[in-house]
């Protein structure tokens, strides 16, 4: 029998996973102190996923994550199924947990008659369920305005500029960013670090054939200077590498590269291996496959930065704390 | 300049194809006597997909169609991006051409803490900004409700019926349901044909482990007759096959397959060849490479179907007609 | 003076209901331990619906309960404008009951130009403010995608089979589908009861008279046997008496006719009398008057499931677990 | 074969009904000159309703009759099948023509925990696919704002003005308000008239029992005048005939009753033929059948302005231009 | 570490308000006993506006309060942008508090291509992210209708009549209406009064030229008596003002001017003084500046009803006893 | 009589404007050859504000203007309400221009707790039932994914830089970005002219006072060079005359400062005046009223750009192609 008098809202907070990177959702439970709501997720022969929860959701503060490697498409149908499910199973809230953004990088129309497929993904997470979103280092921060609800847009910099000043520390560093666009983030960076100067590599193409580069000039003072080069992510490693052959060959003494997002899809892991950097510092957001791996290759872990953000919202505490006021 | 006078509205019928079946677009295009729009579609490294078309699409009433096999989160993420593509760059109206709706098994939670799939699938659809479906054979009819709009759902009923008729007159026919779920469909089928009788498997279970199928039982009349069993899609083949051994064992003079999706995974190919079947008879909703192929398998055309119902879509005739009042 | 000081989320269970069924919703109450929230609803003389609530509802877990019987409009509405009320009125969580979907046979267009009316309802519900339904025995499973939030979908199938297994225990059972539509249903009910054989009624129409039956055949094996008739609704009962004359036509000993669902409307009550059925056995998901009411009727309270289920929702318990992981 | 390159787009107006009062259906119908689309309208036993049309309505304009006299809900569910279906069936505009708008008086809580009927019953037609709606007088003109798109609102002011200044000029006349919230209406008709004397009748309440009225009195010039009451409904005709007994006792020459809708609920014949009206004028609206008329009740017809706003609506031209600048 | 065991859903009203009535924000907080929750808010020199909480607001329930008093759309949008802030920070829900509604008198078209602002700006609220409104004394009640979510709609008329029925004890009081409009609200006070007569001024106007009125009469009985003007808002006092010297003229002893709203706009300040009332009430639900203030016009607070309305809110209490029945 | 026969849709652009820059609106009528729809816009004193529009809008393809120069909220609420006019008046489709798009800057959260003013933006847009967008120079181009519809994106850097290739041809140019977050831009300025160099201003901060800006370095080669200083607008002009400094203490042989949108606020003509600038550029997408002008500031006008975009929208024609393939 159900007593009809007031009682008191219970909340339990639940982390699941899609199948794309179970390694970051241990780390992260194991810091939360809970352990991952079993489910059963497998492909159909043409590729379908099902999945199902092996446990009531019902009334729970659920938190879904997965990461977006590649194939990305597939790990952007599970978690949104997963959101389905969760929705229809009566999850009190649902939060997407979306370390690396799927299609971030589409993020407005470059030419005509293309999608803005960082929207879609935010329209398609709200129409599956979800509540909120948490994400790592969008290409854009104007991205986070795509979802109509809460965005806690967490940055990995701090963690990755600690490694840096750890490391280099004496060294004159000079932050370079691989391309125009990144210019403002190498500020950042270079305010972090206490002022060091910041450069950028000027590619010129001829407006008729707009993707074609016709050179490259780097922009600022990298003479005899440690290059610490930083981006959002590093995909194939073709704008990276370029970039420190480019430095190097303007006199760059060292060459680190520093990304937040390890994609490194196609021959990245054997370019990254033939450039001269000194070092290739990512974060796991996206896993790193032991294949993947070579010396010089240092990939700091964000699950405690997730784990303390998915706490916070938990608790109903300020994200924003956790990054002195910046996120 | 532009006159402020009253004009009149113009309106082209475009089609558009994403990459799983373009074979089966030129077809409907061949039917319909348009050009197929040209389009740049690629994969980036990490299974991201973009697609840009080539020529204006402002104003036009735009078919955009796929066919939803293997790798089918693909096939589908494509497919919306040409959506939200159209959407965004002022198409009139959209119709998502989808002769295989994927996920179109999970129409329902089969135990619970399950997803809908087809009905986030009809939702995903119309955020992308979808006005309308044109599909074939849904798993079952009540999924055309799934969708916020006006849906077309054809029939390859008569078109299969049609070439069993030719081949088969004068041969004692019974229609068989491979499970209990389509029977309705074989009833269909026999007043097709002028009233033989169905009949169909009955398996059964030990409540305690539904998922183990304990006996097969062949429920109706089919001693020394012609067994045309009858199924909106052929997957694993598995249910077909093991229909057909059941029902040679019990005294079937012939088996026939017949359905209208020909997913044919995993071991389908070498199935279907080991079973006795007769024949295999399909339609090209989906694509059937030349590997898949064999020798008793017939591949019906799809395109005549489908080129008519867009062509009535287009001209706001009556889709219904084509049907003889069933569609 | 309110404290500004965090406070303790109290919520507390209430249920309403409209007037087509007010002895289920007392008999839920009951097994809830809880009072009925009362209301004032009654028409004006134009068929207008009026409905107050009593008591304050801010921030309750609301349950409003209605069955959908004949004037099955006038109780749609008047549940639509109840869960208006509770919205206006700050309910925290709305929850329609509804054990006898309305409109649910029409939950696909069998032609062209029709409404998707179980889909229109779905809606309805969604636009007046509901957060969730609770159901039982919808016409077809797929119905509970055309809403868009979590369906609680009951079975009424354990609650009648215990009581055939209960009454009928060492008899040769053979469970009947009355036409080719129900025959999952009937295997579902064999594999409960054991393994008995399972049969239905094929009814051959002619293509271009579709809406005639030309005859009727019995598929299966039921002579000397108890036949168990299985269906979601008895209506008109010319379905169901129509199969029970049938069978025993066909050398059947027995007939019981089983449904969830006791429209009952028209003749029903008069047939079913003068059809030779052995027991008809119904719940009282819809209101079963002294007058519809005979020897040989069984009826059996869905209250307690209903009871359960909304429980189970109100304490953020398994609803699934309440069906054995078949719900 | 279907041409790609540009057509034009054909519109087409199509007018349907439902059942409740086809009459006024085929006298707009021939005032627009067009036939009413034929279509198949029944009630199941239970009370459901279905429909379906009997042509394409594939791109149609369509306008969709239906008026709300009882029952009420039926008929509102009829029209709502009916949208849905044109929704479904690709419609390309839909109206819904309500000249007698359903719940129109429930447009507000008047106490706490009541519904917003009209406002839901607006959400309902959007939600079942309607784009415009027609209306005639409002209860009050703020529930045009309801309705999330285009509403045509009609006044029958004009018409049922002319018909008073026809047979009562040369007598003097004193508009009289039945209540104080319509003394708007009976200044505006005061204008209209040429700059005749108004009144009201306050009615006095205890504050404690407000639903009991403890008296009557009439407030402005009436003695030896011909009063004309004026009101957006006659129901019950309980309002209007306490008006004429008191207006009379108050020394009023003669009373004149008019409104625009005429629900004529109960016992409102009876009371209308009791009270000593010298007339009592009324539009179509709502269908008044035979038994309900009598000597002195005159029924003017609302199809030609009907009709004229529906044509201008398929023709774009302007609805506002029909009433001189108010509508 | 968070626990992953269940814990209990904290709640924290927080109130905040905008730039424009920052006194009634304080004297709201107060009774309330919690204090406003900083922010930064200021205007960049074109006009636009920025804000930021100064302070997590992750789950709370809040309260953001505006006057919309000129320049009303830089208030309005101060108010959307902070439902904006609190829904994209978390906020577990959001109350607009809104004691006199932007654009109530436009609430609905008055004649042909004119917006229903108040439709609008509910919309508006709806989409910045406002959970609820909390709102006193609408031009039309109808209005609360516009939102799709719980309104509590406040009175002030209790707290004035309160202070009328103090200080005119004995006096032979007529309430009167400035125009027909408002004749409905004169009898609500009448009846507060214990029964006091009513009246209204009739305004004529020429059908041809609608927005010129060309003459007044007073209709009711108003000769030596003490006239109560009863407004929903006194904008330029034109109204008013004019309402007052009619009833002097007409005979009456006194003119006492009533309501809720003080815009107090243009000439109002100059015409209030010059007319012969003896008093003007108003509450501040507007800002009431000082150099706005005469005597002879007496403010009454109306923040201990927002207070008491806030509290029931966020305790879930009934808003509706807090009138009596009424609101 | 209306012909119920099939007739051709009419179409008609019409072209309304709202007060804030009705000189632009005028410029591209005349370009466009139509006239601009006449209507009422005045405020009430309170600072509401009312629209109605003097002839019939229904059917039309209108087009909507405003600039959103100071009071901004005024002319967003005057725009907004103009969209809903055209909305309940059955315009057929309406387009937002928006030269100069309202809170651009604020694009996302810069810190915690604040709005996505530009989202909201984009929402109420919508809300207020505009179908596209057309506007200029986005602050970041990722804003055009915030509204729900098409954007055409138009830039005028072609006009701007073709003005500069005329009058500084033959001169040593450096393109410089004012702070790191423009020199993408700068990067596609240096293509279109032909590959010059560009450069920055790097800004310091001091990470604990994140406000304060601590020094600006030149990044790149400005020494002796004309030095093109290039952003999307220019406000207080506190950024750009800072940046003209610091580049002629670096030794730029000459500053030219160009922006799309003049939006010249508080000192900032004063400043402008003060700094060595050689020329000032700006388009008209904001008025430059005759104050703001000074000898050395030259006005492009946008007026042919936004008439062809909406010459273009009208006719289906392709935007893209105004801006070889850029747009």
């Amino acid at each position: 029998m159900v007593s009809g008098k007031p009682g008191v809202a219970k909340r339990q907070l639940i982390l699941l996973t899609g199948r794309a990177h179970p390694e970051l959702a241990e780390a992260v439970a194991k810091h939360l102190g809970v352990a991952i709501t079993p489910q059963a997720a497998y492909d159909f022969a043409n590729g379908e996923i099902f999945v199902r929860f092996e446990e009531s959701v019902r009334g729970a503060d659920a938190f879904v994550m997965q990461s977006h490697c590649a194939p990305v498409n597939d790990w952007l149908m599970e978690q949104l199924l997963m959101v389905d499910s969760l929705k229809r199973a009566s999850a009190k809230r649902i939060t997407a947990v979306v370390p690396s953004y799927p299609y971030a990088r589409q993020d407005r129309k470059y030419a005509g008659r293309e999608p803005v497929s960082a929207r879609l993904v935010a329209d398609m997470f709200k129409t599956a369920g979800a509540d909120r979103i948490v994400t790592v280092d969008l290409h854009t921060a104007q991205a986070q305005g795509f979802f109509d609800g809460p965005v806690d847009h967490l940055h990995a910099m701090w963690l990755l500029c600690e490694h840096v000043r750890g490391r280099y520390q004496g060294e004159d560093l000079t932050i370079v960013s691989p391309d125009a666009g990144r210019t403002r983030l190498a500020e950042k960076w270079a305010d972090l670090l206490g002022g060091c100067p910041i450069a950028f590599i000027h590619k010129t193409r001829d407006p008729l054939r707009p993707n074609e580069i016709t050179s490259n000039r780097v922009v600022g003072d990298v003479e005899g200077r440690t290059c610490v080069v930083v981006d959002d992510m590093i995909d194939t490693a073709m704008t990276s590498t370029t970039a420190a052959r480019q430095l190097l060959e303007q006199g760059a003494k060292d060459v680190v590269l520093v990304a937040t997002h390890g994609v490194l899809s196609g021959e990245a892991h054997d370019r990254l291996i033939a450039s001269k950097a000194r070092e290739v510092i990512l974060t796991d957001t996206l896993p790193i496959p032991h294949e993947k791996r070579f010396p010089g290759l240092t990939v700091l872990s964000i699950a405690p930065l997730l784990a303390r953000a998915i706490g916070e919202v938990f608790e109903d505490g300020s994200v924003t704390s956790l990054f002195d006021g910046n996120a």
